[in-house]
């Protein structure tokens, strides 16, 4: 089957109608083969707005409802996409799944570790897959480092570092006259609150849950300066101005594995700075660095470089401009030809359509349950560190002890492992 | 007084006599104002070799011993300067300080905590000061860092990043060879082994010891891959080649301090790897990282940019260049004036400068005792987190409380208060 071909139509309910949840709306209803049937949220007013956003799109307009729990157990829904606030996604997801739905959720941190067992208990019980979608994934430059690891060009991986560094103080500072959720979190929580963007790929680096796990992690906060200061500047007379501010301008993550890598995280989003996602491999033959879209590989790398190019001397950083290009994922050579559609950069589609048709074909979605509560319980985790002075927590193993002997269940062109 | 204007002149016995000690010795004979009158190493080729060189330079050949403690009791010398292995800085600079000698010690890591009290006890005991020898703190570009900071340019300092990121397996691996200590250290200890270079420009960034202080710290080590690949590559027969590399390829560690900022450092030495610092500072008014030799500050400092700078634009990095020289630490327009030196882009005059005239002027040297002792101690700290599960451990106060008020007591123009 090629690419954006096609499948059997599926009728989708969409949960959670802010700009995230309209927008992924509507890349999903640029699927021929994607119909939406109903669209929910506590507000009204989005629910009109959805309404009419896919009318336009589809030729008919799809049901409103308030109530994601009367949602979910409609029988003319085939899966439901879960957009949501960060901390009810787990917990409309559990919902879904108990009413025999396939489901996505977008991204965030998990509240409890107990609701992250939660959705794996209800997934393995009911025997209903659900996936994480975590689009950084099937991103244009992590699907080439992935392709990279896997041929080993890094040699063996001992070290990832990545962060999700982008200057919210806007977002964040006006929340409550938006109806937005972010305040609420950075007002009164402290820890790794948005780990899944630079976590899931390097998770898929590193064969976790799939020969490899998490263990233990410890967190560190700074103080908060950036957020307090941007309220001062901002709003001035307002009531939120005097409240304590408790999450860190700067929480960093160390995280063991099984396999005795390490991995660095980084949530860095009240202070003024460029985006990054911070992002850093390295191994027994090399490395790649983000923040100077470098590589370095010792010796024999050349034939990656286009007639062009310098030579590589000693430990002289190389643009990682040609490497991406010669291990360019086939997915992504394919979604070329394809044509880029969605949101950032293309890699929305992406994550899209990998769940479509994992609904369409019935098979394990190449983010399942088990990668999204580990990934997820990372946010409840580093909390406690936090508050316990840095100390190790554990993380759970999710699988049971299978980690061991998993190997990728996800197939056809959307496969992670 | 002119920079390198001559002082009295001070006769001083250089202890260790490597690559770094004649190197060291050699800068210190440009000075005409320094003599040296004793040399010594556990080797007596080395002796006769840096006696050699000593003569050349100063027209009279000095003295040579095996014994540092004889050395250290001699009367007719001013000042010690330590340059031996890593773990025996600390002992001699004890030794030097006991027989009433002012001393200073090239950086490294310390082996225990106590000899870190010991040395602090004898400096207070003795009232015979001594200095740690971090070059890195004289760099031109931290120089200038530390004068942006000092001058509010990054707003409420939250957050600090540096690393040793310097690929020494060449080094290392031929170590035994070489008499040289580094193998020992990497093949038995697991920790952060050499954090000074970049802790000690964060430490006077952050009034670490006069005003602030560090308070605790957590440490990881990823797995050892790159040394044992090296010991396979180069030296397939030798007996060190099946020998277990302790030492972690990647050592990361998170420090807490007082006024509530992280400190994060990096010690990566043994993968393939273009040299950094890893250097990183954020404010509530903005970031300047290293690896991508850039800065953004939000809002209003254009000023600080020539009339050919393109303009700053939201939320974009702009290269450090143009701030660095605007914000050129005073020191550094003297010493281009003056001429720059010595090794290591100059850095190496100046800190042993800044030695030379603490003696001269029986001044506290503006790296001191304590500042000493709280640096090096982070290796022995991150050994004893590593050991127990990256637990957190707690940061000797060296001070007994001073911390809290004490201020800079360097003065001149070697002062990084």
């Amino acid at each position: 089957m090629k690419m954006g071909e096609a499948g059997r139509t599926i009728y989708l309910a969409i949960i959670g109608l802010g700009g995230r949840g309209c927008g992924q709306m509507k890349t999903l209803l640029q699927m021929p083969d994607v119909k939406v049937r109903v669209v929910c949220d506590v507000y009204q007013d989005r629910i009109e707005n959805a309404q009419t956003i896919a009318e336009e799109m589809q030729g008919f307009k799809p049901d409103g409802d308030t109530d994601y729990k009367r949602v979910v157990a409609r029988g003319d829904i085939d899966a439901c996409v879960v957009m949501t606030s960060w901390t009810t996604h787990i917990a409309i997801c559990i919902a879904a799944m108990k009413a025999g739905k396939r489901v996505a959720m977008e991204v965030g941190g998990a509240g409890s570790v107990e609701e992250c067992w939660r959705m794996v208990r209800t997934s393995e019980e009911t025997g209903i897959p659900c996936m994480l979608l975590e689009n950084c994934c099937y991103n244009s430059r992590e699907m080439a480092l992935l392709n990279m690891v896997r041929q080993g060009v890094f040699g063996e991986v001992t070290h990832c570092q990545g962060g999700y560094e982008h200057d919210l103080r806007d977002e964040i500072g006006w929340g409550d006259v938006r109806r937005h959720y972010r305040q609420d979190n950075f007002l009164n929580r402290n820890g790794e609150l948005y780990p899944t963007h630079e976590l899931g790929p390097i998770a898929k680096y590193l064969n976790i849950n799939r020969g490899n796990r998490m263990v233990s992690l410890v967190s560190m906060a700074s103080k908060s300066a950036g957020l307090k200061e941007w309220f001062k500047n901002n709003r001035p007379g307002d009531e939120v101005t005097n409240k304590p501010v408790h999450e860190g301008d700067v929480v960093t993550t160390l995280i063991k594995c099984a396999n005795g890598e390490t991995i660095v995280l980084t949530h860095d989003c009240t202070t003024p700075r460029p985006y990054s996602r911070g992002g850093r491999i390295q191994g027994s033959k090399g490395i790649w660095m983000e923040d100077n879209q470098s590589i370095y590989l010792e010796g024999g790398l050349s034939d990656a470089m286009d007639e062009n190019s310098a030579p590589i001397e000693p430990h002289t950083w190389v643009s990682e401009e040609s490497y991406l290009k010669k291990y360019q994922h086939p997915l992504w050579k394919e979604y070329e030809e394809f044509g880029l559609r969605g949101g950032h950069g293309g890699m929305d589609y992406l994550v899209l359509r990998a769940f479509v048709e994992s609904v369409q074909n019935g098979t394990n979605p190449p983010i399942d349950v088990y990668d999204a509560a580990s990934w997820l319980s990372i946010t409840a985790l580093s909390e406690m560190s936090i508050a316990t002075g840095s100390a190790p927590v554990a993380i759970p193993d999710f699988t049971d002890g299978e980690w061991i002997h998993r190997h990728g269940e996800a197939d056809g062109r959307y496969a992670l492992d």
